[in-house]
């Protein structure tokens, strides 16, 4: 057994399923180990990004860590701002960088780059391989760490890789004890009973379904608001679910829904803050008046802390039925007419089928969106955490992989949708049941906001050509069609309604353009 | 004049023309300026890869900077890896990155990620603009820095972009003094005299045409064999140039080349290594009984180092005509029949116009290409300089808005066409002449040369459906139209040289699938 079967042997034994690749040369032992070393899936993305974007859409849907397996500082490179995306959504990523081999690094040949500066910017935990002998162990350890909620880095020398190991003891990754600070429960316990007017922001692991029953029963006992981060990694939704109310995006009406909170504890998220810092500005969107009462404790231990405040509120278990907001099922009627951007969230959400993982990159177009599904089926939404864009295509491929058996629909924006458009092709080639919405709306409709916002309403023509998406318009059909996924342009709600009834009732990829 | 004003009229003054961006909301005051102190000309990129390889490709037809404005972190990272490879091009780049406003980055807000770390990988110089009082000023000593033959990055928060100017005077770039070490200069020229077999090892700028000149004298003064790095930057090329031979990108055949050398000069350029340590090889790629003697010169003053050592050695400043090999056009014969990548090859060689930038990023497929093309007509021969692969598409874009009035031909490798394919998108809407002929093996061919090099020539499947492009097919056409980009697919050397004369012919680019 070599360097590389060893370590694919820890994963595997460690539950490690699949890996998101695109290798080279300093990564051919590994490569050679998933024949080896059968029952780590692997799959190849097209460019960086598109692998890093899955393993974090497929981290956030397994609640596991998938592996990673890039090519030396350029791959990596490419697979950074996806990586920054996963860090912030508290996803669990093996992150594996084949590194040259030690004895080549000190001539600096041409693809060496400072691989450990390239990976702290975005790790959690990050280890470079300094043997074959210690490969088992920092392969349990990276994963250990992963399942924490964070990007886990092992560096892994070319030479670790092809040599043989001596002792072949397979270790496991430590189980994390429960970190749960049971003081700041108890102290958010007390706040929510005292103060009238408090809300529990949700984060992370918090907005998932086992998190949000608790949370629900806690609401019952206190008549608390929920509230979610702005841009949650997974949020489980729809009937049965209680209602989430999301903190908007733009200051001022992000303000006008938390000013009226005299208390506020979070959990698995910090404090609220603006997404940008503007002119005259402030970065908090919280005041020194407001309570704050922060729950600490680990991303995968969320569930139990919620559970644990629910207990110490006294909150019954089982909910009356009549408590719960969203039990029954309510969709809105399809629309008719020339498609807007509105209307293709009504669509969506009249349409999207029971268990759908609705990944949304929709940025502006999507605006409508969230309140719209709120009744719908039990879904998950899952969005864009980090703001690096072009997250949403391998999110849905990732997430797809997760969840053979449920639907994906990705609800993304246009201009995002290029910078990881190659995704379509792994749908292809992993026929994956994603629908994906194109919002052609042929521009970047929050460069132009924001622009208006900071006064400059009439941009002249440099700057319009900056946000302008329409010279020349890109053809999402040919696009799609020419990486292997079936496509269709549709301008009008009904059109979308066929199209994507039918896409959904058809396995494998489909896109479906909709210019709004 | 607020902050971004100042920048831009300080880099506008400093001889800065285009700037390729794709800007967000800590961008946004210097969006405006590009129209209120115009004379910058924007250029959008749908992904910030696209952005910096287009920085390079300027650069290295330029011989000076274009700038980039990136969106902080996030966008940076989409970038790093073409600025990686400009790093190894020795590619001027001005490389801005806007940043959160300095009271906003406390609060670590969503897009927040360690800039300065990141952008540490790839730049030679980098500067954290404290104020906007220091900005011009920081704006020139960029500028000034990457002339010398690097990636200067400046990153500037938002807070100074916006914040009004006291003292407008705007700041001219350093002038660099000659950086050129003669003692060096004396070595070489003694060791060339002395040695009967030696070679001059060229890289970066040393391939340029005033260079080249030089590097004949010297050739025909001392009878030196002169060689090329592997991936150079940029080589001016074909009849009227001394005929430079390219050191081998596996070790064996590069061993074999240099090994009859019993001294080698470097010029721009370090002791040849090999990409990748294979098992039971070396890094070096000369022994140690070989005499190395580098010329010490900065990238831009290695014409005049090289002239300095023909000078020194004195050798006539005009050369007989008879003693130039590649005084005479020699084209090959174009070929018939099914394509294959020799064949794709020649018809280039055959047929590429005089003056053309040729963007080489066909990897494999364009084994042959070199050689084939040794007696064209004049032209320059870009390539893959940092391994980085998907720069070939971008570094044609930024070659052709340098050099308007050259062709440009992209021979590109399909695999790595896929990393930053939008760059057709780019070539569409700033109607450039490009035409890029698609290698379309339908595999990364050198993931599977190099397996059966490691002594894994039957690859399993796993290993085999990581280097396997052809399920499901790129279908190169579509790719291409869907961007905005007229193309054909061809499988015949006739097809391929009828359609090759017609993008030629026709201004705008053009994309050929070579189906090989």
């Amino acid at each position: 057994m070599n360097g590389a079967e060893i370590l694919i042997k820890t994963a595997l034994n460690a539950g490690i399923e699949v890996c998101f690749t695109n290798p080279g040369t300093t990564e051919l032992p590994l490569v050679a180990a998933f024949d080896s070393i059968p029952g780590i899936r692997p799959v190849l993305g097209l460019f960086e990004g598109c692998c890093t974007g899955a393993a974090d859409g497929y981290g956030r849907m397994a609640d596991k860590p998938a592996m990673t397996l890039l090519h030396l500082g350029p791959g990596l490179a490419y697979g950074i701002a996806n990586l920054h995306n996963a860090r912030r959504a508290h996803t669990p990523v093996f992150n594996v960088i084949g590194e040259h081999a030690t004895w080549h690094r000190p001539v600096d040949p041409p693809l060496a780059m400072d691989v450990e500066e390239l990976a702290d910017t975005v790790s959690g935990w990050q280890c470079s391989s300094a043997s074959v002998a210690s490969l088992s162990r920092d392969t349990a350890d990276a994963i250990a760490a992963a399942q924490k909620g964070q990007v886990a880095t092992l560096i892994v020398p070319n030479d670790s890789q092809w040599s043989q190991v001596f002792d072949e003891t397979i270790f496991q990754p430590a189980i994390s004890p429960a970190d749960i600070d049971k003081d700041t429960i108890a102290l958010a316990a007390k706040c929510l009973k005292q103060k009238q007017n408090s809300a529990i922001i949700l984060g992370g692991r918090a907005l998932r379904r086992r998190s949000l029953l608790a949370a629900a029963r806690i609401q019952s006992a206190t008549g608390c608001d929920l509230l979610s981060e702005t841009s949650p990694a997974r949020m489980d939704r729809g009937i049965g679910f209680p209602l989430i109310k999301r903190i908007p995006y733009f200051p001022a009406k992000a303000t006008g829904l938390l000013s009226q909170y005299q208390a506020v504890v979070l959990v698995g998220t910090r404090e609220p803050v603006v997404f940008f810092g503007y002119q005259g500005g402030k970065s908090k969107l919280l005041t020194e008046d407001q309570q704050i009462t922060p729950i600490k404790a680990g991303q995968p231990f969320l569930p139990e802390a919620l559970e644990s405040l629910a207990d110490a509120l006294e909150a019954p278990i089982r909910l009356n039925s009549k408590t719960r907001d969203s039990e029954s099922l309510q969709r809105p009627d399809l629309p008719e007419g020339r498609l807007d951007a509105t209307k293709a969230c009504i669509v969506l959400a009249a349409l999207q089928p029971e268990n759908a993982v609705i990944v949304d990159e929709s940025i502006t177009s999507g605006g409508a969106y969230y309140v719209l599904a709120a009744k719908a089926p039990p879904f998950s939404w899952l969005t864009l955490t980090g703001g690096a864009i072009g997250q949403g295509m391998p999110c849905a491929v990732g997430a797809a992989i997760a969840c053979p058996d449920r639907p994906v629909i990705n609800l993304q924006a246009d201009g995002s949708a290029m910078y990881c458009v190659q995704a379509l092709w792994m749908q292809a080639r992993e026929s994956l049941n994603i629908t994906t919405l194109i919002c052609a709306n042929r521009r970047y409709e929050i460069l132009k906001l924001e622009l208006a916002r900071a006064g400059n309403a009439s941009p002249g023509p440099m700057a319009q050509s900056l946000y302008d998406l329409a010279a020349p318009t890109l053809d999402w059909v040919r696009l799609s069609r020419g990486m292997g996924v079936p496509a269709v342009s549709v301008d009008t709600a009904e059109e979308l309604a066929k199209e994507l009834k039918a896409a959904l009732n058809e396995p494998g990829p489909h896109l479906i353009e909709m210019i709004i």
